[in-house]
């Protein structure tokens, strides 16, 4: 597999992608690494490494994205920059997939124009990997789409459905939609029809509301909600957390003993952390679209940016996309 | 002051309700408390108590509200119950405030028709105060209304606001929308329009928009959302909470070292527990009614009911309820 990297995306770019670039070659996860971006400033950074200069390949791009852009304008005013490229090589045949560690929305407006959805998909998700007290689960949307129909969230259970299918192996993925209550009857005007509409669905195995206090359970495969309410539970999750651990490093910082006693039960904290990392995760996928393109956190290290590579690489392998193009073929 | 208890709202009533009316008395948090159910049942666990007898009433309902109950029709179909007769009381003068630790819908039902809506308010909301790592914060609505016009959140801003100010006593609280991103361009058209509407505000002072990723940070005194946002955000963070407690939990016990740090770090464990448990808070209130409603947890103690009712006699005491009407008297 030969994945393009746009390596001016994220907040510490080019480093953190030219080590992710190494690190998956070094891995084995792809054959190859497409790096795109300013050729001379990629250059002096590949020259601190060791590695087979026959698998990482520089497409120069003069232009950077930044956080302030519009994405709506990025296709036409900024054409050669390197996301806009780093789609461009895949479309053009010369890359399997690519990732980004840039604004999320620039990713999205850059894809649509670039790889187009497919046929039948009114609308691409991000559909992110949450980890759970359990197996991962997937969620979707996590921003694309604020404002929902149920048209998109029945397709988004699809989507999802298709995404545990391929990526997790699951045969059978449990697919729920995120709720206030657990009974049928839950739920504002949007998510009551949903409901409905995936209860008579065919092809997803639907199991019913799930509320956010279930979330991190791991109880299931697929969790359905729109980019707004999914874009604000993943923000929350990861506040929480960060918040909880917060309050424990001040509290601990007062009490020598407890200090002794976080020393003594390091390895359980290294281990959470490890669990809750959204490096470990290699960052979201759009899926719906003609192609393949994964969001990677701005605030992405090197791991990070190689596990994106790696998410990428799995799924130009399991064939998704097409399998997706086939399904919403004949659906329709 | 005199606070109504629903005595059979909670999930182990009337225990901790009976045992919440003792330790409100004990600790002088109001003058008197009117147990309301089963006579029977509440004078057989009266008895369990040495208490200033003049000071808990027991008034007599002969039916329990049920978690299965339809909300809507409780008020017609359920007239001799705890919950019903518990408001009746305070309509009839005979009490200052309730609280139940039953059903939300029902206890919003019965309260709309009991206490009857502030004139001008379109929508009563249930305010949660969320434990953060600075200041307590009041979030609304966190479920009453699943569907909101731009109207009801700014009204949910002004209510906030107005809360804030009576009981936390701050002079200017801040007042933020829960949104995906700090921007005013961010969110759906709804969260959009209520921005721009807030903007524009007088009476609040609308900070901007703030991401679930700082909810508990404790920057702002209100934030305002709907009732279908906030109550998957309120469990989500219950649920991260709870998961990371089990996560860690689960790898002490794998590892005796980590066992016997867990054990000199115990005050840092019992103070995050403390300072992230519901029962502290004394449950949620409902804003925009003519009266005070306090809903506590299902999963009430005695040490929340106790909290509970504190919350109800702060209420009362504060003029909240007489400076929100001569407010929305005035304003329209």
């Amino acid at each position: 597999m030969r994945i393009a990297i746009d390596a001016f995306g994220s907040d510490n770019a080019p480093f953190p992608e030219v080590e992710g670039a190494i690190l998956a070659i070094k891995e084995d996860i792809c054959e190859k690494v497409i790096l795109v971006g300013k050729e001379d400033e990629l250059s002096k950074e590949l020259e601190k490494y060791y590695f087979d200069k026959d698998r990482i390949e520089i497409v120069h791009a003069s232009e950077v994205i930044f956080m302030h852009d519009a994405p709506a304008s990025i296709v036409k005013k900024k054409k050669d920059s390197s996301l806009v490229k780093a789609i461009q090589i895949c479309t053009e045949g010369k890359a399997d997939g690519m990732i980004s560690a840039g604004n999320t929305g620039a990713v999205m407006a850059a894809s649509l124009f670039g790889f187009k959805r497919i046929k039948n998909v009114l609308r691409p998700a991000i559909a992110a990997t949450f980890p759970t007290q359990g197996n991962p689960e997937i969620i979707l949307d996590v921003g694309a789409n604020v404002d929902c129909s149920p048209d998109n969230l029945v397709q988004f259970a699809e989507l999802g459905n298709l995404y545990s299918k391929f990526i997790f192996k699951n045969e059978n993925p449990k697919v729920a939609l995120l709720n206030i209550g657990e009974e049928t009857t839950k739920g504002n005007e949007l998510y009551k029809t949903v409901h409905q509409r995936l209860l008579e669905s065919k092809i997803v195995n639907f199991v019913g509301n799930i509320e956010g206090k279930d979330l991190l359970r791991g109880i299931v495969d697929v969790v359905v909600c729109d980019g707004f309410v999914g874009n604000v539970m993943l923000k929350t999750v990861e506040g929480a957390a960060f918040s909880i651990f917060s309050i424990m490093k001040d509290q601990i910082k007062k009490d020598w003993i407890a200090k002794i006693g976080a020393l003594l039960s390091f390895p359980v904290y290294a281990y959470l952390k490890k669990r809750l990392d959204h490096t470990e995760y290699g960052g979201a996928l759009l899926v719906g679209l003609n192609g393949i393109a994964v969001v990677a956190h701005g605030r992405s290290n090197g791991k990070a940016i190689k596990n994106a590579v790696r998410l990428a690489a799995k799924m130009a392998e399991s064939g998704f996309v097409e399998h997706a193009k086939e399904y919403y073929d004949n659906k329709i």
